[in-house]
Parts: C-alpha cells; sequence; structure tokens
C-alpha cells in the first residue's frame, strides 16, 4: 500500500500545482508588469528517463491532426504525440476500459510520470492508458518546431481549449475504430487545466467519454463567478493559521521590498540579502520569484515530506513561517522573508545561489491562453490577503496581452462556450458522471465544484491534514469509476438486445 | 383555428423541405457529374416584402460577430443579421421566454415568414422572437459581400455548423445581459438543417437553451448510421404507394432519357418534348430537374393544397401519376413524365417554357457544407428505387469536392463532433428536452429520431393524411414547451431558495 499512497499523493499534488498566477506581476501599482498571469510551464520540463519506473512503461506514438478542427482553412497538419499502454488492457471483446489522461500544459511525459493513480488503477480495471498531448506543448508542436509554433499571434492562433478537446475526441474515435473498439469506455482523468478539459470534454463530448474524474479544475475562476480574491485568500490563510506573525511579516515585506528597491544601490543590496547569482534590474523579478514561492508551498502543504516541485518537509508552510518567526532578533523583514523561502527554494541547502526566472515575459503557452481565451481574474483583498492589494483590472490586463502577444483577451468566450454562472443548474440537469476532486487548502478549490450536485456529479473534498484521506479518497474515486464502467455495459446490453 | 392551422402546415412544410440531394447529380455510371448533392438554396431567396403579414412585424439587427470563435486569428468581424420581435415579451421580471429559431442555410426573411409556428405560439407565451441568420446566407456574409465571402476556399472556410452554434451562443449570451434577462428561458426551433443545429445546440450548449424542438432533422444521415438508400426509398415508395405503373414508368424513364440524349439531334428532341426555353447541352441538367420534382414533391405531399415551394393541389404525387398513367395512349415514357412533372412545374398552367437551373455547380453554400463536414451518403437501390441504381462512392464524392471547391471533406467530422452511432444512448443519458418532430412520408424522416429516447427526448412522428394531425403535434408540442419552462423556473426558484 505504502507505494501506491505515494503514487497517489504525486497524483493529488500534480493536480494542485499546475496553474499558478502570480500576482506580484499584476501588481500594476507597487509594480507596473501587467503580463498575464504566469502559470506552470516551468515544471514541465521534459524528463530524462521517461522508463525509469517499471510501472510506467509506454509506447511514443504520433497522430496527424487538422490544426483548426472548426475551419476548413488549407493548414499543415501537425503531430500530436500520445503515450499508450496497453498491457493490461483487455480488448474490445471483453469492452476493456481505456483510461485517457487530458494532457495539460506542459510536457506529456512529466505528466505521465507523475500520475500515478492512473497507473495503479489501470491494472485492476484491465484498462487501457493514454495520454496525449495538448497541442502546442511538448513534442506536439504544429507547424514543425515550438519556434515556429510560438514565432508570433497567428501561429499561436489554433492553441485554444475547444481545439485540444476536439485533439482528443478526435484521436480517441479514430483509435477505437482502428481498433475495433468502439464499444470500450472511455474515463478521462486530469487535473487542474487538465481536470478543466476532462469536465468539459464530458459535457462536451458526452459521447466519447463515459465520465471524467476532474482534479482541481477551476471551471467557475471566470468572470465574476467566484470573487476574484477567492485564491490568495486561500494562500493567504494557510500562512495566517500557521502564524499571523508570519503573515504580517509578508504582508509588510512588499513595502520593504519597494523602499530598498528605490534607494541607491538598493538593487545590489536586494540581490546580496536575497543571495542572487546576477544582481537585479528591477524588484519585478524578485516579486515574482516570492509570490511564486507562496503560492506553490499553499498548493503543496501536506503533512508528510513531498519532492514533487521541490524537495520539501512536511507541513512545510509550518517551516517556513517557523524560520520567518524564529530569525535572530535584529533581523529585518526581508531577511525574515529570505530565511523563510528558503525552506521552499534550498530545503537541502544544496543552492549557492538563486537563479530567478529569466524570461518571465516570454512566449509561453500559458500566457499565450491566459491572454486569449482562459482569463481568471485575480484581485488580492487589502485586508484578507498578504500580497499586496490589487483590484483586478481588465483594461490592464487587455493591454498588456497586446502588447505582449498582439492579441485581445476574449474574458467571456469560456463561459458562453462552456457555461458557467448557471453552471451547477446545468450540470445538473444536462451532465453526469463526473467527480470533482478538490484538496480543501487547495489556493483553486475556490474556483472549483466543492458541493454534489447530483447523484453522479459529486465533489469530493479533502481535508490534507487527515492522514486517512488519500485512501479514502481514492477508494471512492475507483468505486464511482466502477459504477460509470458497470452501468455502461448494462446499457450496452440492453442497446444490443433490443 | 383556420388560419393558425394554416400556419403551422407552413412550419411543417417548410422543415420538411430545406434540404434536398440530387440523386442524379451522383449517378457516376449515367450521369457522370460528381459535384456534391445540391440541398436547398434557390427556393430561399429574400422576400420581397417581408412584413405583408401582420403577424410577422420584426424589427432587423445586426450584430458583430468573430469569424472564428475558434482560434485568435487576427480575422475581420462580420455581421450578423437577425430578426427580432418583442410585442409580446412580458420581459426579464417575469422570466418571459425567448424562442430562438435557428437560422437554416438561406435568407432569414424566408424563413422567418415560413415559420407559422413560432409567431402563432409567442403571445401565449409571452415570448421574446429571435430568428439570427445562419453566416454566409443572406444578409450575413463575411468579408462584407457574398461575392467577397464565396471567392474562393480559404473565404469560405469559416462556414461550418459549429461556428454557426458558436454564433448564436454569442449573440443570445450578449442579448440577454443587455436586456439583464440571464434568467430568461431560451427555446430553440429549426427544420430540417435548422432542425440539426437545434437539436445539437441542446446538446453543446445546454446552459444556453432550455429544449429544442427539432423538426424533420436528420441528425442520423452520416456515414452508415442510416442505410444510404433511405432517402429515395422513402420518395419512391410514396409513388409506389399511389401506383406501381407510375413508378415503374418513372423507374424506365432514366434509360429512356439516356438513350434519347445519345441520338443525333436527341438533345433538341429531348428540349421540345420537355418545353425547355433553352436546348439542353447534356442530359444531366433534365434528369437533375426531374429528380428534384419527385423529392421536392415528396416532401410536400399534403393531402390538402399547399402554396409553399409551388402552388400544388392536394396530393400532389397522386395527381402526377394519374397524369403518367392516364397520358393518351401511344404516349412515350418521357412524354408521360413530363405530363407528371408538369403537376410540380406548372400546376397553374401558366408557364409557357422551363428554365433549368442555370449553374448547378455554382458556389453554393450547401454544396459548400456537404463538401467539408456535411457529408450525407445517398445511395438508390436498384430494387426498391425509382432512380438509377447508385452506390455511395465517397472518392468519387470526394473527387467532385476537390475539383469544385479545393477543399477534401472531413466524413467523419459531424458523428465525432456531436455524436453518431451510439447518439439514441448519448440523449438518453446525457440529453433532455429535445423534441424530434417527423411526419412519416417526409424522405428525411429516415435520418432522424424516430422513437422516444426518454421521458424528456421525444419522438414525434405524423401521418400526414390524417386530418387532425396538425392540431393534435402542434397541442404536444406546446404542452412540451410549456413543461420546459415550468420546470426551468421551478429549478432557478429552487436555486434562489439554496
Amino acid at each position: 500500500m505504502a507505494s501506491s499512497t505515494v503514487s497517489f499523493i504525486i497524483i493529488i499534488i500534480i493536480i494542485t500545482t499546475v496553474l499558478l498566477p502570480s500576482l506580484s506581476s499584476q501588481l500594476s501599482d507597487l509594480f507596473p508588469s501587467n503580463n498575464p498571469p504566469p502559470f506552470l510551464g516551468k515544471h514541465s520540463h521534459p524528463i530524462k528517463q521517461p522508463n525509469h519506473h517499471q510501472q510506467y512503461r509506454y509506447e511514443t506514438r504520433y497522430f496527424s491532426q487538422p490544426l483548426d478542427h472548426f475551419s476548413f482553412l488549407d493548414l499543415p497538419r501537425f503531430r500530436q504525440r500520445y503515450l499508450i499502454n496497453t498491457e493490461h488492457w483487455v480488448g474490445p471483446s471483453r469492452s476493456g476500459p481505456i483510461f485517457l489522461y487530458c494532457g495539460n500544459e506542459g510536457d506529456i511525459e512529466w505528466f505521465a510520470v507523475n500520475t500515478g493513480f492512473v497507473w495503479d488503477i489501470a491494472p485492476r480495471f484491465g484498462a487501457m492508458i493514454l495520454f496525449p498531448e495538448h497541442r502546442y506543448y511538448g513534442d506536439s508542436m504544429p507547424f514543425g518546431s515550438k519556434e515556429e509554433a510560438y514565432r508570433n499571434a497567428t501561429t499561436l492562433s489554433y492553441l485554444t481549449a475547444e481545439q485540444a478537446l476536439a485533439d482528443f475526441a478526435v484521436l480517441i474515435t479514430d483509435l477505437k475504430k482502428n481498433l475495433s473498439a468502439e464499444g470500450c469506455p472511455v474515463v478521462l482523468f486530469g487535473g487542474s487545466y487538465g481536470g478543466m478539459l476532462a469536465a468539459w470534454m464530458r459535457l462536451k463530448y458526452p459521447h466519447v467519454a463515459v465520465g471524467a474524474l476532474a482534479s482541481s479544475a477551476p471551471i467557475l475562476q471566470f468572470e465574476d463567478i467566484v470573487p476574484p480574491e477567492t485564491f490568495y485568500n486561500i494562500v493567504s490563510n494557510s500562512f495566517k493559521r500557521e502564524s499571523s506573525s508570519c503573515f504580517d511579516t509578508i504582508k509588510n515585506s512588499w513595502n520593504a521590498l519597494r523602499s530598498e528597491g528605490q534607494k541607491e544601490d538598493g538593487l545590489k543590496q536586494l540581490s546580496k540579502t536575497f543571495h542572487l547569482c546576477r544582481e537585479l534590474t528591477s524588484v519585478q523579478g524578485l516579486s515574482d520569484w516570492l509570490d511564486s514561492a507562496y503560492s506553490y508551498l499553499a498548493m503543496v502543504n501536506y503533512p508528510y515530506p513531498s519532492n514533487f516541485l521541490m524537495p520539501l518537509p512536511g507541513r512545510p508552510i509550518r517551516e517556513v513561517c517557523k524560520r520567518i518567526d524564529g530569525s535572530p532578533a535584529g533581523s529585518s523583514i526581508l531577511e525574515r522573508i529570505f530565511n523563510g523561502v528558503s525552506v521552499y527554494y534550498n530545503y537541502t541547502g544544496e543552492v549557492d545561489c538563486f537563479q530567478l526566472d529569466d524570461d518571465p515575459h516570454g512566449m509561453d503557452g500559458w500566457n499565450w491562453q491566459a491572454c486569449t481565451e482562459m482569463v481568471m481574474p485575480m484581485s488580492s483583498d487589502q485586508n484578507t490577503s498578504m500580497f499586496p492589494a490589487y483590484d483586478w483590472d481588465y483594461s490592464a490586463f487587455r493591454e498588456g496581452c497586446q502588447r505582449d502577444f498582439q492579441v485581445t483577451p476574449r474574458p467571456r468566450w469560456i463561459t458562453t462556450e462552456f457555461g458557467g454562472h448557471d453552471i451547477e443548474h446545468v450540470l445538473k440537469s444536462f451532465g453526469s458522471n463526473i467527480i470533482f476532486s478538490n484538496g480543501l487548502l487547495d489556493p483553486w478549490s475556490g474556483g472549483s465544484v466543492l458541493k454534489n450536485i447530483s447523484e453522479t456529479i459529486i465533489a469530493l473534498i479533502t481535508k490534507e491534514e487527515d492522514p486517512d484521506w488519500l485512501v479514502e479518497q481514492r477508494a471512492t474515486e475507483i468505486k464511482l469509476i466502477q459504477g460509470w464502467i458497470y452501468n455502461y455495459s448494462k446499457k450496452m446490453k440492453a442497446t444490443f438486445e433490443i
């Protein structure tokens, strides 16, 4: 049980980690940059030894996809990569299920080896495992290379969630046909953005999949469906819960940072305080770096040590606050902050100096998506958030997108296409077989579905502190998925008998 | 009652008439043309006096739409026309319903004035009436004009059903927001291709509309879901039912036509026999002309006189067969055929000579759609069909599309996007509130949903011969729509109370 618990921890962690807004880059007052919130990306690099783990054996294949499913422009097709494992699949004759993980905004191999749950349960279901990669990420580049695909707004224009869903639908339909496996039920998996894709796919392509396990999927984080302060309030509460002085120190640090940065030699001094390898050219990069640490820490604040994004102790926020609060008397605010975030960036103590993200404004896939359709308003409340106060400013956001990508966002498109304000209403009368799985301390949980909507649209809420939650939640999920597959077979039989 | 019965007749007629394949243009043996089957088009010309009928008062408005909803290419927007009537609408405070007719492949004014049912029932529902036009038809032309929009495959590439559905969704979402009418239930209407759109819209955008009345919507007429012979078998049976000798004469006429056409002066002779204004250059045009007459006759073969496509007597097929069978002794097969089709083309006797369609291969919107995604296989069985035997030949069809439009069809896309073989299964577990309304003698009924799928997915089958069917079917439809709206209000109230 121990090893499978670990791999379930890993899936829970990955699914709570993929999206990451950087608030400080929106702080138009303190920090005038307005680029769209950078989400994951940097954590989803290709892995060196994809098949290092016995249970993660897969074959890599490619499938030719239309670049635009919704027009008939004469465009070059592209090769979508997908990973496939059929060793446990019981095949079409026994209606062997197909587990399809909806690839997120990154290299699919990284998601595959970090999604233990799917690998663990596939054998007992006799299931095929499929990990199709999301277009424009990893090795699934239109126009032949990342350089070409990311050249400009024209080449990037087909990087949308709808196109990605259509990719999955076309791939699985073709694959099933070729394998005479039309009668095999498909179950969708996905976390974070991939969890949103899984839920949306179940809504939009109910004929393609019998159910979806959507983990940490903030499908309500659009327009004004949930308050824009939600994300940073949850992060902040995770710190406040450990120590209110820790919360206060972080809250006060932004002004200290700004004052220091404005001094003569201030940037030099900041670079020294934070042990940066290269001297800062503005406080922006440093502020982003701190913001990322706090947000990621809130996502992986588990009671046991983990090694997913960074090597971390159990309850890492407690450890951060211990260091902030327990710094030697006379330490400055910024020295305390440095001591704290070192838990995240240097828990093993091996780092001599820190390298900030060199290209925060680069042509990043998620930034493009955030600047086109995935517009998730983010604010920071001046009372309840430890981050600098910030009111979501769509105009400034739009201008940033026009400047960085020469594209104008469509902030209301996602709710038009997938439903929004009345989504629970719609799910109730029209949806079925979706599990919304959430960790309550996960900052993204505020934008997800947190209550049962019907008998078959289930919200699983877990308190990450409970040592048994992993085992229990996993057992529930398996039972629900078994129910979907059982009902599907029953209906198929009934159809044949008619 | 009389006048409203008439307008209901009209909606039934229109919804069974919009799609029309022309088999003879696929007869690669006898008739080597392989252009995609020409559907309506010619019947949906702009009308001269849109507001001639008191109950069809509407305002014409325009809405700026993105040309491609599913990419962020920097394309020019286009003006979508829509007709709106709010005089009976009880408004947002009383949750007044919105009746949205999904515009088909033609000028929306033509559909509006020929859809009496919507106009008739709107007042009793306190409903707003909306007729949005389908992109690339009527006055809703991308690139500023029909000439530009239909210039080539690139400009036409955004003429797809998915884009049209997104147009409807964006328009209604914006309109409701502007009117603070988010709580007003939308009911979809549509016939033929528009009926397919209504059903698909209910499936893909359940958050946008509470239900759909989809009349004569052949959503199963794709791939091999229904036998490709279905359409022409139903047409043929309508003739055989009246007279088997009539059926035989028509069946034999194609060979007679071919033989005549091959003779010296044969085309001249044919032109004379059929009273054509201009001399034929091939038998193809004449064959298309006959084919159209038979298919349209089967669609409007009502027991009472009608004046929808052409002025026709009641039971027009009986009349056609009377003339074919009852032609003077010694009449040739082709003379009999001419006497027969004159019922369709010249019932009033006012036509001196007949003008065939001058441009059967022209850049027609429906032909483009048939050559891209709306690929509906059509065969003609050599035993059961009175049309020349023809086996659906996808390769030949594709080549025709490549030649005529420089585009390659995606014959499996529609079933991937909207479901296909297991659509009933999917509708049962995932859909609700759709009425599939069919006339049993309608040639398109074979590709529609003909049995109840669940408590809320209802198939209404009508025997057009029954004099009471209009009244009864209409009453049932009204009752079902009332139920949708009632349930919606109930749920909305329940949601507010939580």
